[in-house]
């Protein structure tokens, strides 16, 4: 059963890629545990590529518009899905969404899934690019407890780095534990609430926009 | 389908109990997401009841065996539920676990599910109290993004006060939030690194464990 509905996935995951590509616009899934910073890191990235690149993004929620309220206070492209308590985004769901967006106009569409370490990692939404929001006060264990989305990540960004003096967590011991299960990914440890450490996760983002276009 | 699964889980989540009230042990679910504390609020809950009240624990854990490590220091009967990747415990993943345990020499069972705010919500295990571990570093939106698990919950810990200096997060907004989806839930401030607002909690909790007694 599950292997179906994830087989019918990949199916339309395949067809959104190939609008994507058609469109010559660069999709990354943020994938992280709710309060993480996903919906703050993407404040950032708009902030800091405007005017470098052109962005749209979607964002994922069980039930609010609170995050693409956010978004769209930026001045930039935003659709909400909202899972009616689902755990994942899938496919199909971006599939819809996609319809609202000028994907045409866009070089770079970011899309912040439901905040959950689990499901989202199960499904793939054509994505080129998987992104995880680590917090530190989450503790270094994480990639150990939770190792399929570090396991499909292009990329790791460690949020939140400005509380690391209240917490018992070693920054050196976080990078390591992801490390252990991914030795790619770029690692970018940051703070989107004071930009401490942005500008080299967005040299990197746009980096990986220039190549597709 | 999902409905299906949901009756199966019902009638194990009523065996279940059966066999708590058997026992005269009260049972209670902590639900959060990853790296919410539900961990260092079991240590702290084990700490603080020992000679006060005979206590066991279940740890649910995708893949590791470092939370039910960190009971087992404590000399406090546990044993470790791999979901295997699974979101969420299940009724019938508890009852194996009890097969594990001497339930009559306990009169408190705390189980801690796996790190999720969505699918454990979903989930009955037979517990007669739940409660959601909700830290303040992942920002006071979160009753509002996950209302299932909080609507359920008889008791809700706001971890992690200590850090609340080094966030934008507000304790009145956050506990405004959850009063919103739930009126009537028992509010417990309290940091699970420093033991800071710990003792109303313990008092509560052992509350409830001589009304069963």
């Amino acid at each position: 059963m599950v292997e179906r509905i994830l087989k019918a996935n990949d199916a339309v995951a395949r067809s959104n890629r190939s609008r994507f590509d058609a469109a010559g616009v660069l999709v990354v899934n943020f994938i992280g545990s709710p309060g993480a910073g996903k919906t703050a890191v993407l404040e950032q990235t708009v902030k800091g590529l405007r005017g470098r690149v052109a962005l749209a993004c979607i964002e994922g929620d069980p039930y609010t518009t609170r995050d693409a309220e956010r978004i769209a206070a930026l001045d930039c492209p935003v659709v909400q899905i909202n899972t009616q308590g689902g755990c994942h985004l899938d496919a199909s769901l971006v599939s819809q969404a996609l319809d609202q967006l000028d994907l045409a106009a866009a070089d770079l569409l970011l899309i912040e899934n439901v905040g959950n370490l689990l499901c989202p990692s199960q499904y793939d939404l054509g994505e080129h690019l998987t992104v995880v929001v680590l917090s530190v006060t989450e503790g270094a264990d994480k990639p150990e407890k939770y190792p399929a989305a570090f396991q499909r990540a292009q990329a790791v960004i460690i949020n939140k780095v400005d509380a690391l003096a209240l917490t018992d967590v070693d920054l050196d011991a976080v990078t390591a534990a992801i490390r252990r299960f991914n030795p790619q990914a770029a690692i970018f440890p940051l703070s989107a609430r004071t930009g401490e450490g942005v500008e080299p996760w967005l040299l990197w983002l746009e980096d990986r926009v220039k190549a597709v276009r």
